[in-house]
């Protein structure tokens, strides 16, 4: 990034969001058929880059199932309405009715609901079940108190996933030791993707606690508020590019580990996917793309983790609509030109039109800053 | 382009459009009369700069000899409406008259109808009866199907036009052959103009096939979604100026062959026009334009081909209005002051007003990037 | 201006408009009441450096020594509808009443009416009968014809005032010769205002014509549609830059002649009065702050001389509305916060809080860039 | 400030606002509980950075002692109604119910009533008996007239607040002597605060005239318009780093004095607190976020004194509405999501979240310019 200067006592580099950047075709073209988004983290192929985000707007037990089947991964969080309640079901509804007024005070409240174990060990077993791989996703905060738990029910991929997860988390003294990450994940027997984290450093100390993936991200959701909350954001573009060159260093240092970087957040068209990917991420997380599925758990609504907080909500429930199956969204035929269909063959034929076949190289495509938004 | 760092990982150069880009006067002007806007492409002499793009809202046999008699070039679709069906006039005023949520459905499905070859050689002769230049376009995947019908109609240029067209198309192995450009180029009797392209290299490439003609662009018009869709884009005033750069040194590199540029999409206004020639265009093909002709077959509504596509549609049909007939818009006079008409007028006007005599002189006018829009 | 590279192609400096910067205070402060404003251009001097554009909604003979008598100078324009017409009342009414959609015929109608030789006598003669300094304008292409009959009426300030004016104009061969400004100029007995121009270039050969000053800009006003219908503009804060720099360059080359910059255009607020200065202007000719008078022949209406051309208008009839008496605009009070009212006295209250006593030298004052908008 | 060319004759820095940067997080996580967010100035002690900002839609005797409580600073405005009339409760309901079109005059009017000592006397006397520290402000023309009153009356903190503050006022000759700053804080016994000023130069000479802070900005708030009347702004977050870098050579120049950097204007959401202090500032000053508690004196409606001018009014009455008490908007709990309520909450989280755990080391967070907004 490139610094300027914002007075004489602060200095500041420059930070571009996917939406200030396009890609530019090379002098080569390809078939679409001929190119392929595989995309495997440890043990685990999919056919598609694409890891549905751990929203209760996004992912319940049955939706893991069917995005697995398409080829991606579904990762539940385990601290929401499934773990709190026996059925949801009737909660999502109600969510998805709330006047606006209503919402954050409702979240707060249905939130406050304590995690059940017994409903932890349910929800991922009726994944496994499903003949898909399990991912599933606890916050730093309530990882050592679950972690177990979880393990022990048959998770594939562990996600520690917070606003902002470091390798070095500092607690009060008295309180509770915190989470030691590198020793957690040294000690764990599945594969830890962690984030988010959105610089160099972060990113390369959380590499170096061992994670198979790193999450790219804070703040940039479409149901997200956390800039205008806490004042704390980093555009996607820059993100991602910042994270695949620690990436590529933590390669080098650790004689060969591959961390993979994986953009959650701000993907919000079909055309965010390449220019993630573009930026050097290795699959990207949705969460309001697939939140606009007939089948969501959403019903056209969305909303994160961040929203229920007790204190300090930094989030909202946004109404998107919907727009056609998950099946549709992902892999299409599209029914409409404005993104929010057929994702993956609108990766592929970005890959094709640009002359890549494989997503590795595709992360070397040019990308130009565009000023004419 | 001034190249910055996305992040570490990253560089890119800054892209700029023709909104972004203001024409400077110097310190002579002229008589709007004495300008000459002329322009030659082989041996087609032309009076003003401007090709009716292939959209089926644009161009039909009818108004291809319109717009060949104002002095213009307008180029038909061979893969629309006019070579699937034998009267497309109820099919456009339905088309016009359709409720958004039902548009892409129903061109996915109207234009799903095959291509006829006595069609293609039916159009073609209608134009060539009306006593004007006639240009035809195909897309790079049906080229080698239909050239032959195509030049033995009595076509003069031939447009191939895609989203991105490139110089090296890789197929699947088994597929078809793909087709060689420079081939196809070599061995084709009439000249030809060939594009999309955005780039220095991409441009080069296709340069050294032969072409007479590069259309500079894809996804900047204003019925495209390509941005949105796959990612993909350049900002015209840096494409233009880049492919430009590219005709330079083919000049040079060919002993003096000169390609000419043609900027395709991304001329909404007027004044656009002066721009993208001040950027290095030798002439501009325009969509929305001549879609707001009263006499233009999308009767005030107007799309791409990339709208109809099957499985990813990458365009809208848009409501544009009409502002007079296509002369009018061409040549004047103007009732409006909002650049929708009197297109050669404000060309001439511009020129004059800046000093400037003929199209090539002026692609040296000075330009500034504008940060006060 | 820092140049950058549209594309391999083109280079273009960055240029700034009035809204992207702002004005810094110093480490000094004053009271408004030491400040002084006024203003001397040849023989003439002014309390307050402020012009009103020759537009008919806003100088008639009445508001130009209305304007005269509280300290400015009101240009009248010889070529609208006070020298085409004897009564232009009832047809300022009807422009104000217009519905949208007829402005433009309408207007190209009205100002089809011959100019009549008598009626520029008659009308200079009321504002010299008014006791005022008595300046007019006439575009490029009719001061030859009516120059002697404007002097003899008794003409104190000469404007030439076209959308850009240049030193040197070539017309057609076997067209009249066309106006030679160096030779009019030395040859005509009273001072010439001359412009727009907006380059150094430009305003240094318009210097050398002997003007006493330029006006710096075009297409920037409120009215006025020259970047889209031509993609012509410089945005106005490095426009006057830029020409200060050739009036400082000039000072030295002539020897001591003081050629006065005056920005004309894009100074709506009364914050625009400050900084057109701080950029380097000397005063500023204004249209649509004046245009707001309830005394301003438009009634709450603006239009220019560009709007009624009968091939390409250039401008549109904006409704403003009113916000106070002349007096009221220029020297307050003001009973609004948004900028429409008391000029003056913004302008004296943003020379003292930055500590400066007169003009000369608070173009001097230190300005940003504001990214911020 | 990176400094650009605007035009040959101009050159000026690029300046940034507090929307145009974003906090990075760094590798460290902290628990929000361990933050120390408390700030010291003179031998006042504060829990929380946060001053009310002296406006008579925030701070009356009431609020300023119910903020002081909360752990923060509430100043009084000395020339706002609590000292023109005996109870101000009937006008400010009638201002929070004016019609738009009515607001600028009826304030002109209201507060052109004059100013009466034994009011000041008893305002101050309140808040006092209230228990709190007792801060309240005056404008540089009124200080010189009632500061021994306001002292005599036991004021704890003076502060000199008018759009630009300088060290170096120059007033008409024959007019009273001018305020000089500098003997005036020398002989009072009371910590002085003072500004607003905005560029390290102005800071510097408002320091060496023994100030115990500096108050940063003008015109930036929501409820001025000093830019769009005066032209005059620099955007908050450069003015924050300019002025902690002359905070930074004050200290070593003085030989220790630490001048605090008080952010005053353009925070208006919970994230901007943190942004203003990565910046530099060591507390802001807040008008607007606590204009909307419910128990603020404006009834859900904003304004400053700069809305009151009888000449040049440059700002209005804005309708922000009310989201809460005072108390919950400082220290939550918050029941919405878009940085209205929970201010210190967030401020906690932000430094918890980058790693920092007090104010002064939270000044060196990395932020980043963002473009992506």
């Amino acid at each position: 990034m490139t610094e300027i200067e914002i007075g004489r006592g602060k200095r500041a580099r420059t930070a571009y969001g996917l939406d200030d950047v396009d890609i530019v075709p090379t002098r080569r073209t390809r078939d679409p058929e001929v190119v392929s988004v595989h995309w495997q983290i440890d043990a685990y192929r999919f056919d598609i880059p694409i890891l549905a985000a751990p929203m209760d707007s996004v992912v319940s037990p049955a939706t893991a199932i069917a995005i697995g089947r398409l080829g991606g991964l579904g990762v539940l969080n385990l601290e929401g309405l499934w773990t709190r309640y026996d059925d949801p079901a009737p909660l999502l509804a109600r969510i998805a009715e709330l006047p606006p007024g209503d919402v954050t005070p409702t979240l707060q409240q249905l939130y406050a609901e304590p995690i059940r174990e017994e409903l932890i060990k349910a929800r991922i077993a009726e994944i496994r079940d499903g003949g898909v791989t399990v991912a599933a996703a606890l916050s730093p905060a309530r990882t050592a108190q679950f972690a177990q738990t979880v393990v022990d029910a048959g998770v594939d991929l562990f996600v520690i996933r917070g606003t902002t997860v470091s390798a070095q988390h500092v607690s009060p003294a008295g309180a509770p030791e915190p989470l030691n990450l590198k020793d957690f994940i040294y000690q764990l027997d599945v594969p830890v993707v962690v984030g988010g984290c959105a610089s160099y450093q972060a990113a390369l100390h959380l590499m170096r606690t061992g994670a198979a993936g790193v999450l790219v991200g804070f703040g940039g959701g479409a149901a997200h508020t956390t800039r205008d909350v806490l004042g704390i954001r980093v555009p996607m573009a820059s993100a991602i590019a910042d994270v695949a060159a620690a990436r590529r260093d933590y390669l080098d240092e650790s004689g060969g580990r591959y961390v993979h970087v994986i953009a959650d957040g701000s993907v919000g068209r079909s055309g965010d996917v390449p220019k993630a990917i573009a930026c050097g991420a290795d699959a990207v997380m949705l969460g309001s793309p697939l939140a606009r599925a007939t089948d969501a758990p959403g019903r056209g609504t969305h909303w994160g983790i961040e929203a229920v907080h007790s204190e300090l909500p930094r989030g909202d429930r946004v109404v998107l609509g919907t727009v056609g199956t998950t099946e549709q969204i992902l892999l299409g035929p599209s029914r409409t030109a404005d993104g929010t269909m057929n994702l993956v063959g609108a990766l592929r034929r970005a890959m094709a039109t640009t002359g890549y076949s494989d997503l590795k190289e595709f992360q070397r495509v040019e990308v130009v800053v565009d000023t004419s938004r």
